[in-house]
């Protein structure tokens, strides 16, 4: 049912059936590299190119989440996915040999909550019994999209994000699962009028600030409602701005507050400056780490809000501001 | 509910509120010109950059179909959406102003029938009581994106299409309107390994002749069911293709197809080649001529098929084929 100005609320939370991670040699050395699903230190995947490698891990977390849902693939009705690339090019080649109906979505970073919300709704509505969400990044397709030639070895500012090289894919459906989908909070695109992409996590929290401003509002809740509240890619930057925009707002989220760009890398070790970033950041320490969390229990309520930023390299030559949006969706553990 | 393997049935018909269509100087020119809602001859729409006129176009899309619609922006829950371009910047630059919640969706030249169709699977299910679905193109962003840079002056092959400078908006909600969609069938990614960037109609004619077949068996039909079959960009070289795949299927269309590419331009005296492109092509087809006949009374049925071809420049320059999808929206008229 329609809930407030923004969200839906699921009277049967939408079960999250299974879930899977793949991920790179960056993301194994990294806090959260036990517990992604597969990891190929390759980073091309065995593949010829970035864009192919990135391709492969989408088709391989959705295979991966298939068999842990232990169905047949025929019985998933919908796959919703997308990634950073242009024209989204990482899930076409990925999932075209899974031949299930496909809606494409580009939602930047904040990709694996679009997905999710737009799978839940699905499912929600009997339009379908099982769906796949999923999105993926790489840091090399990423970096040749969005920066500089690997080889021209440029600097880093200590503003700039690490892109997550891996991708998490989970299948929704009825019934099973101990972690569902309650309800979701849709963004808005908010710009404060940010144009350096080298600090997106900065032109991201103002749209993080929004929709979880909004979620409280629309279910008359506050911060106590959760265990954590998960962003996907803010990193150090991004994290201070939004605590600052919500307590100005009167609400104090700072000690549930948790980015899965921080989570997923190790700050002092691993030299990725601000944290990760990338759809595949949020999705990879969705499917790795958070759901693994609330199923033994450690969190039972959790906002997970993936978040994006929707510049291009043409928008950003351009000297454009840096869009973004944030996708709330709210995960809760079973009684 | 669910109607075969890959189509929604809505029992009652998701209705199409308002639709509007802006477009610029060759579209104006072109047969469909005297339909369109507002021509802006300035390829730029009064701004700086390609991509700002196409945000623009949007923009004015959107507000015009609003105003049709007869309801206050504040009644739009949310907007389905995306465009041509790298990381859909025109939209995210175009609809931000509106400040509604937003699905960012990226299906290539498929768009108009991605966001038909979610937006009726969401208005059916009382998400929503409106929703926008629109999207956009523009030729010289899409020259810029895809192609070479208009100073260059390249000669076009036969086989090339012309991109459409422009949009089209629908507000789709549950009453009112004249035309209802009845139901939907989603397109799989298809790729019959054609990787020629400029025969796209070729690379996209065996997704749409896919999803009109499934469309077909899904609803138990055949093509006397409808009045017309309409596609979204193939062009001429398309439809050959198209009418052969589903000859070959024992189908045969010949009689009620029509492609949107070829519609919307003149061959002989626009020099357009195979016909428009684009996923304004479909979007502006739609909104300016196809819903105007409906409302008239000359169809009743109309199958409308907008045809995605998922490549990138990378995708392409890496030697990979053009994956394809097409998005079938069952079109019909109130008795």
């Amino acid at each position: 049912m329609k809930q407030g100005k923004a969200s839906i609320r699921f009277e049967h939370p939408v079960r999250i059936i299974s879930a899977a991670s793949i991920a790179s040699k960056k993301e194994k050395e990294g806090p959260l590299g036990e517990f992604i699903d597969y990891i190929d230190e390759d980073p091309k995947f065995g593949k010829n190119t970035w864009e192919e490698a990135e391709s492969q891990m989408q088709f391989l977390a959705a295979q991966k989440a298939i068999e842990k849902a232990g169905i047949s693939k025929n019985k998933i009705r919908y796959i919703f996915a997308g990634d950073l690339l242009g024209q989204s090019i990482a899930t076409s080649f990925g999932i075209m040999d899974f031949n299930i109906p496909f809606f494409g979505l580009y939602g930047a970073c904040s990709t694996m909550g679009e997905s999710l919300s737009l799978g839940a709704m699905t499912i929600n509505s009997d339009y379908a019994d099982y769906v796949i969400c999923m999105t993926s990044s790489h840091f090399a397709s990423a970096e040749k999209e969005f920066r500089y030639p690997l080889e021209y070895g440029n600097q880093r500012p200590f503003s700039a994000t690490w892109t997550v090289t891996g991708s998490g894919a989970v299948v929704l459906g009825k019934k099973g699962g101990t972690v569902g989908i309650k309800g979701i909070t849709t963004g808005k695109i908010i710009d404060y009028g940010i144009k350096d992409s080298m600090n997106m996590g900065a032109a991201m929290a103002p749209a993080a600030a929004d929709t979880i401003y909004r979620n409280f509002i629309d279910f008359a809740i506050d911060p106590s409602y959760y265990d954590k509240i998960i962003t996907g890619d803010l990193g150090y930057i991004g994290q201070t701005a939004l605590i600052d925009l919500l307590n100005r707002k009167g609400y104090d989220i700072s000690n549930i507050h948790m980015d899965c760009g921080i989570e997923i890398y190790n700050k002092e070790e691993q030299d990725t400056h601000a944290g990760g970033s990338g759809c595949g950041c949020a999705a990879v320490t969705l499917c790795a780490y958070i759901l693994k969390q609330m199923e033994k229990g450690k969190w039972k309520k959790v906002l997970f809000v993936p978040t994006g930023a929707l510049l291009s390299t043409v928008s950003f030559n351009e000297g454009q501001s840096i869009p973004s949006i944030a996708q709330a969706v709210m995960l809760e553990k079973n009684n």
